[in-house]
């Protein structure tokens, strides 16, 4: 066997394990006990309405994949009547391939969260240990679903057809399918939970889970759909991407100067999923009863499981030089991941002073929750650029010197970067389960409240709903700092996509050095792709906000014409404002979607593969600042809501926190729609752009003027 | 006569009638009559407070200038044991002179600001007619001075060293004047605005301008330094850096290759100045009594008279096909400067659907104003970018073809770019006079209700109100538009001066060919260049909110011990709010200052020049994209709140105008402090990397790993 087989081979044995211990832990989940009717029934209303929503989406979803199939067999990655049609064949297939594992990928973490949900708040009458294990589990289960799935399709792939080029189709599956999953879901969590707070809180002045309230399904129902399936299909989407530019780049490398960078890529992926395996089987809480400490140390486990593995395979088979740079690299974005996550923090901590200014800013009014908040969340995207910045900066210089010994440097530098972005990312197993715990011990907090466990067994889960809460802010570190390392390396795997285009068009190779800011069709490329970002979020905030109101008034319908609902005597329609909530988001997410595809393509059209360089730069730069402002600023206001409720500045129902509420209610779609939809927004740009790279060269303006 | 120096003669004779027409309108304006005893206590109180602070701030000015001066002279443009002694010290003088003529016109235009609001007030009882011409006249006033001296200064300063260089000393003078005079004005007007507002209309329920409220003078004084002297000091920096920028790059191809290119920009920028001279003559209001219509077509006015006179001249003196190409730039320039400002007043006018709806949302609460106003605004940056985009391209490819008979284009193509912010910024001497309208009128409006002059003369003062604020949504798009194309052709100045330092320090020519966005050094730079405009932003805003929780501990403290106040019976202790609000601004301004410039200088010494031009570029398109987004959810805001306050949505007092209300508030800083503060952040940097650009040759980490 070559070396990249025997590492391709390790990796779907380590994803069939991955797949594994998913099975293992969806039969312990399965297996609690639960008993309270009134929890299971609810619960089984809240899966209903996920899996009704799931259905729905991958209806709509499977016109925008045939539509996107077909297209990709005439023209990708050449009009099929120039190339080959049997590699436009393979592009469609792989492009086809990367939606449905990630679609499956959801559709198990869906399954397992609408079970964990019931059995964590019943386990939690129990204790919080169980409670916790419940929760954890359930999460687990989805994160071993999303990494199994990934690396095994990008190493299944890899090895039938040998081509890495179509990793990016399989990879602009999985982009497709997040964009729905995450912008779709967002959109969708967020109408729920505005709709039943302005209906339920505000106006009729009902308690957040009451079950009189039509909405209240929904918005549990959002949770799932929005941070289970939404999120689980975004780093999906991260991890196949961040691979698919690795191996892209490797295997140009390992052609052209017999390297093995592709073993070692598979190898250092699948390290990481081992060591997200065993850190998610041996996380429990410990003495110290603390969910949070037990959640963020079964992640730097995971960490050091992984420096340490990825230590002795280097020494073992990759004992050179440029192997222990690739292996610097790794371990560079590893870190700084971690930095950036523990830093982000700081801003969203309610133990620092970012969150009890804001807190103390609301005594002023709500203008003041809003400046305060946004000043901040300015202020926190700093740290992470700088972290970004500097772990790109210094994983390219590590690397660049390998080329020395064939006289260039470039190549290998990009290649470190996507080494780094793999690094970042070889904990997303674990990553993933932390995400996924949060919304599963949120369900559970409302289902413990609707089937009145009582106040001992709420304390409980509202404890561990609170860690969900704040060790996402650390893997939110690492998901958008991954992220941006990964469009880094997508814009040098653009490079070298045009480049070997150009090649077979006879252009001559190294037709496309780089991509000079001062070349004024790059920097019109930049300034419209900067804008794309915040068009795309804005038009998904609008999408929230005027679907909240049609749930609004079917809710307002529902209590005018139901007799006996606001006595608790009849029971509301819940199905009809999931409905809303569902055709609502799939129909809002599409002029977004559509923004940015069609930008990319006329800009391409117009300028060419220079301006899309600087389209894909201007994006992506735009994208990391918007994202990490919105992100950090919803984090920021939700908790300093919390603080005020906890009682201080006047604690619940004083002028503070009603300011304090404004500003979560701005928070919400910040946070939960737009912010981490932007990631996909730029990972979809950048993989419509390199695989229309053959098509702009060919036709476009710049070149005829 | 060289050509040259003809149009240097010409720019000066130009430049010196603009001062003749201001000193005609300053003894017009203060010959009207007027005769309240109260308005004219009032403005004198006023006057008393923005000349304090214009005191205070160039003291601290002339520390800063000091401190300045001598690290010019020790290292600037290179270290003074290196280069040629004198030069430096001729830098430091231009750069002194750059501070002195900005500060004049600043100056200036607060001495007629503060005697043309109180003639405005009560020329409004004659009749809507006379009190529009004084206020316009009022601004012109600054118009004329803003434009002559920087003109005036340009063309001495290169008819006196010959040295294109020396003009970016004078820009940074400029520019540095504009740090304080922009953002130290912006805090100093939201600090008060806001102080004023709290205690008054919302602890107190006391009217806006009620002389009882110790804070009202120093809001009226935060008018004039804020949107006069502040919004003076940044056009002219925009203007003097337009100009430099182009002369830069003139020169060097003039040097080259026997161009007049330095005469056709002197021309072009005397026959800008000169348009705005008859547009501002010509103002008045006509038959219509629409004073939006009267400043209106006098800007369309001076656009079509600059029109005109650069075809009769190009026709005349410069008819060869490239300055027929360098015209073109120039008015693809102006016509895009329009169309920017245009589009820009779709989603800040009351009777487009953006500001209706944002009305509309604000029933369901403040979340929902602030919500769809940022999605409004984050859409609202498109059109302007997209206008940025297409005009830099076009300017660009329309000059480039000039290089032909050379055999290189990329300088001329810049040089197109510069001509066409030079095209763009050729009618600033109308724009400062509009926009120097606007805080005059609304001084007035004050004056008028405080000296009791009827609810006749208020809906006069209040109609040229009005019209101050949808003019200056036009206005803006210019400037914003031309900051965008100026900083662009910086980059370009940037270029040259790097190889200009380079080939002397014998690199050899064309040292640095661009900047790669591919080069990790540069993308190192791109990425802390596109933060670094969201942090000064955040410091400025949470320095008003600080400045503004000391005004209104202060005014609390004046309410509880001065007796009678509240009751009208004594007089508050105005001076100790404007004290407040003076010393709070210079002090918070001054880390924001820091941030960007000590940014630029650790990014400079790590990187060298390329991670320097990557900085640049992050910084432009951030800091375009937060300046744009910021000015218009401003303007947005403040007009949903009117229109609102107009009878809609429920009208004053409604649940909607209370959440329109927290939107005005949040947009304040955002439009009046941080969003224009940003354009000078950017010129700042820009002129600090130009100036360096031989340091960090020199010096840096990059050269040395």
């Amino acid at each position: 066997m070559e070396p990249h087989e025997i590492a391709l081979l390790c990796s779907i044995i380590v994803a069939a394990l991955a797949f594994g211990v998913a099975a293992w832990f969806f039969a312990w989940v399965k297996k609690r006990p639960s008993s309270n009717s009134i929890i299971e029934k609810i619960s089984s209303l809240i899966r209903a309405g996920a899996n009704e929503f799931i259905k729905r989406e991958y209806y709509v979803l499977a016109i925008f994949v045939a539509v996107a199939s077909v297209l990709i067999l005439l023209f990708l990655p050449k009009p099929i009547w120039q190339g080959d049609p049997l590699t436009n064949l393979y592009m469609m297939l792989t492009y086809i391939a990367g939606t449905v594992f990630s679609a499956l990928a959801g559709y198990i973490g869906i399954q397992i969260a609408t079970i964990a949900n019931k059995k964590s708040a019943e386990a939690a009458a129990e204790g919080i240990k169980s409670a916790f294990m419940a929760g954890f589990r359930g999460g687990a289960v989805m994160g071993m679903a999303v990494v199994g799935s990934s690396l095994i399709g990008v190493a299944a792939i890899f090895w039938i057809f040998g081509d890495a080029t179509l990793l990016l189709g399989f990879s602009f599956g999985a982009s497709s399918l997040a964009l729905f999953a995450k912008a779709g879901g967002g959109i969708f969590t967020k109408t729920a939970d505005i709709a039943a707070d302005l209906t339920g809180k505000v106006e009729l002045g009902i308690p957040e889970d009451d079950p009189r309230n039509p909405a209240v399904i929904a918005d549990n129902v959002g949770d799932n759909v929005g941070d289970v399936a939404g999120m689980g299909a975004d780093l999906f989407d991260s991890n196949v991407a961040s691979l698919a530019a690795a191996i892209v780049m490797a295997s140009a490398l390992d052609m052209q100067f017999g390297t093995k960078f592709i073993p070692i890529a598979f190898a250092f992926a699948a390290i990481g999923l081992f060591s997200s395996i065993i850190g998610v089987i041996t996380a429990r809480m410990g003495k110290k009863d603390n969910p949070t400490f037990a959640l963020n140390i079964s992640s730097y486990l995971t960490m050091a499981i992984f420096a340490a593995l990825t230590t002795v395979c280097t020494a073992i088979f990759f004992n050179e030089d440029m192997y222990w740079r690739v292996y610097g690299a790794s371990i560079i974005g590893l870190a700084v991941g971690a930095i950036i996550g523990l830093v982000t923090d700081y801003f969203t901590d309610d133990s620092k002073s970012p969150v009890k200014n804001v807190a103390k800013a609301s005594r002023s009014g709500p203008a003041f929750t809003i400046l305060s908040g946004i000043s901040y969340s300015f202020i926190s995207v700093l740290p992470a650029m700088i972290g970004i910045a500097v772990s790109a900066l210094a994983a390219y210089k590590i690397c660049e010197p390998i080329g020395a010994a064939f006289g260039m440097g470039t190549d290998f530098g990009m290649f470190g970067i996507s080494m780094a972005a793999v690094g970042m990312l070889s904990i997303v197993g674990m990553i993933v389960a932390n995400d996924a715990y949060g919304p599963i011990v949120d369900n559970a907090r409302g289902l413990a409240e609707m089937g009145g466990l009582g106040d001992e067994v709420l304390k409980r889960t509202d404890e561990l709903d609170s860690a969900g809460n704040t060790v996402k802010a650390i893997t939110k570190g690492f998901a958008i700092g991954a992220a941006g390392l990964t469009v880094i390396a997508l814009l040098g795997a653009f490079r070298s996509e045009v480049n070997e285009s150009a090649m077979q068009m006879g252009y001559g190779a190294n037709y496309l050095a780089g991509f000079d800011i001062l070349d004024p069709v790059v920097f019109f490329g930049i300034i419209i792709g900067a804008a794309i970002p915040a068009v795309f979020s804005a038009i998904l905030m609008l999408g929230v906000d005027k679907n909240a109101q049609r749930m609004v008034s079917e809710i307002h319908r529902q209590f005018n014409t139901i007799p006996g609902l606001k006595e608790g005597k009849a029971n509301p329609e819940y199905d009809k404002c999931i409905a809303i909530a569902t055709k609502g988001a799939l129909k809002e997410l599409i002029p977004a979607g559509l923004t940015a595809i069609v930008a990319t393509i006329v800009v391409g059209f117009i300028g060419g593969v220079a301006a899309i360089g600087g389209f894909l730069l201007g994006n992506i730069i735009s994208g990391l600042l918007l994202a990490l402002f919105m992100s950090n600023a919803g984090g920021l206001w939700d908790n300093s809501k919390k603080y005020v409720e906890a009682g201080n500045e006047g604690g619940k129902g004083s002028p503070a926190h009603k300011s304090a509420v404004v500003g979560d209610t701005v928070g919400d779609p910040f946070k939960d729609t737009a912010g981490p939809s932007i990631n996909t927004q730029i990972t979809v740009v950048s993989l419509v752009s390199s695989l229309m790279s053959t098509l702009f060269l060919s036709f476009n303006l710049a070149g005829i003027i």
